[in-house]
C-alpha cells in the first residue's frame, strides 16, 4: 500500500527534476564539457531525499510548495557536487556512481574537479537569485546551508574525518560525529530550511531542529545497516555503525533515534504528518 | 616615489590580511589538518589585488571603507580556492604557488580538494553573515560573484577553456574570452561589487561596469607581458597575449584597455582617483 509520504515524494520528485534541469546550463552552452558534466552528474538519478524533506518540511506550513523547489533544488546541487568530488581517485575512488560510470570516468580529473566547483557556485547563485522570500531570510538560508556544507561540523568536515579514520580505530563517539557532519549536517539543514521559509512559528523551529538532527544521524545509520547487510565491501575499510556497535545494536541506535525524532515534532500536530511518517520509512528500511 | 593608490594598498592590505584571519576557522579547531590547509594557502602571500580594488571602489564613495572588508575578503577566499585547485596535478599541476609549496604537496591531493572546496563554502558563508549592508543588496552580490566564479562566462568557465585549449592553436578571439573569463570577471566583479555597495548611483555603477570590465581583461594581458618578458616557461603550453600578437602589439592592446578604464570613469571625478591610479600602475608595470 502506498503510504501519503511515498505518494508525496512520487510527485515532489519529478518537480525537482525539472527544476534542477531548468536551473542548469544547456549541454550546448560554452564551455560545453563542464556544462555536460554538471548535467550527467546532477540530473536523472538518487532519491532525492534531502530536497524532498525540505519541501515536506516546508508543506508542514504552506499549501502551495512551488516556491521552495528552487531552495530545494540548491541542496540538491550541494550534495551533487560533494558525490563528484567524493569519488576522485584521490578521495574515495569510486569508479561507479548511482550504476553509471563516476563522472571522472566519464569525463575526466580537472572536468569532475570543475564541475564540482561549479554545483557548489550555482547552488548559492541560485539562492542569491531567489526572489520568492525576505531577502533577510534568504541570506540566514544560506548561512546555514554554509556551515552544514562546510568544516565546523559540516559535510567537508565530515568527509576529512572520515578520511582521517580509513583503517584507524574510532570511538563511538568518533563515529557519531563524522556521520552527523557528513551526512547529518546537511539533511538537518534541508529540513530547518524548509520548515523555517514555511513560516514555522519559533516554537515549532526549535522542534524541527531536534527533529532534523536526529533523522540526519538516523538516516546514515540506517544507510550502514544496509550497506552491511547487503554485504557492500567497497567500503570496507570505512568505520560503520554495525561495523562497531554489531548489526542489532546499530538498530536499537537508529530506533531510538527516530523515536526521538518522532517525539520532537509531536507538538506540532497532523501538518507535520510527514515528517512523521518520514521516520517510520526510515525504520521500515531495516526490517 | 609612493603614488596614493600604493599607500592605500599598503593600508588595505594589512587589513585585508587581518580580516582573512578571523574569518578562517583557527588552526586548532577540528578538523585540523582541513583547517591548517586553509589557513597556509590563503595568509600570508598574494598581492591581494581584487580585495583591494574592491575596497578602493567602496572608498570612492564612502570615508570609512572598514564594513567593506569582510565582503573584500571573500573574494580573497574565492581566488585562494581557485588556485587550490588550479595547482592541482590533474589540472595545472603546479608544485610551487607564491614561493612555497602549492596545497597538495604540502598536504595532500585530497586536503587540497577539500580545502579549495572549504574556502569557496566559506565565502559565500561570510556574506551571508554580513550585516554591514541591506539583506537585498547582499543577495545581489553574491548573485554577481557566483556567476562571475561560474561556468557562463566567469573563473570556472575560463579554467575549462584555458584547459581545451593547451597546445591547440586559438583565435585572438577566443583567448580574449578565456582571460575574459578566467582573470577578468572576478577581478571587474570585486570592483562592481565594492563601488554598488559603496552606494554608487546608477549612473556610475554603469561607469564602474565599463571600467571593471576593461581592466579585469587588462590585468590579465599584462600578465601575459610580464611573464614572457620574465622568460616564466612554466606556462609554454598556454596561449599568452605575446604568444599571439607579440610583446608589441600586446603592450598596445593593453594600453588600448587602460585609456578606455579611465575614460569609463572620468565623469565621476576626483572620489575615483585611485581606480584610475590604478590604471596607471597597471601600465607602468609593463614598462
Amino acid at each position: 500500500m502506498k503510504t501519503e509520504l511515498s505518494a508525496f515524494f512520487d510527485r515532489v520528485r519529478p518537480a525537482i527534476e525539472a527544476t534542477l534541469d531548468g536551473l542548469l546550463p544547456a549541454e550546448s552552452s560554452s564551455p560545453v564539457q563542464i556544462h555536460k558534466a554538471m548535467r550527467y552528474s546532477t540530473l536523472g538519478g538518487g532519491k532525492r531525499i534531502r530536497s524532498s524533506l525540505c519541501v515536506a518540511a516546508f508543506a508542514a506550513y504552506q499549501e502551495n510548495w512551488k516556491p521552495i523547489l528552487p531552495v530545494a533544488a540548491a541542496v540538491e546541487l550541494i550534495h551533487a557536487y560533494s558525490l563528484i568530488h567524493d569519488d576522485l581517485p584521490a578521495m574515495d575512488d569510486d569508479d561507479f556512481r548511482r550504476g553509471k560510470p563516476s563522472c571522472h570516468k566519464q569525463f575526466n580529473e580537472a572536468i569532475a574537479i570543475l564541475a564540482g566547483d561549479a554545483l557548489l557556485t550555482l547552488a548559492f547563485e541560485v539562492l542569491a537569485r531567489s526572489s520568492d522570500f525576505p531577502a533577510d531570510r534568504m541570506l540566514e538560508v544560506m548561512s546555514v546551508l554554509g556551515r552544514a556544507a562546510g568544516t565546523r561540523g559540516g559535510m567537508i568536515a565530515g568527509q576529512v574525518l572520515d578520511l582521517e579514520a580509513e583503517g584507524a580505530q574510532i570511538t563511538a563517539e568518533q563515529l557519531e560525529k563524522i556521520h552527523r557532519s557528513k551526512t547529518g549536517a546537511l539533511i538537518g539543514a534541508s529540513v530547518w530550511i524548509g520548515a523555517y521559509l514555511g513560516g514555522a512559528p519559533e516554537g515549532d523551529v526549535e522542534r524541527i531542529e531536534k527533529y532534523s538532527d536526529r533523522i540526519g544521524l538516523a538516516f546514515q545509520v540506517i544507510d550502514d545497516i544496509l550497506d552491511t547487510r547487503d554485504g557492500k565491501d567497497r567500503d570496507q575499510k570505512k568505520a560503520t555503525y554495525p561495523g562497531l556497535h554489531g548489526l542489532e545494536q546499530s538498530q536499537a541506535i537508529a530506533h531510538d533515534l527516530t523515536e526521538d525524532a518522532r517525539r520532537a515534532i509531536a507538538p506540532i500536530g497532523k501538518s507535520a504528518g510527514l515528517l512523521v511518517e518520514f521516520c517510520d520509512y526510515l525504520e521500515t528500511r531495516t526490517h
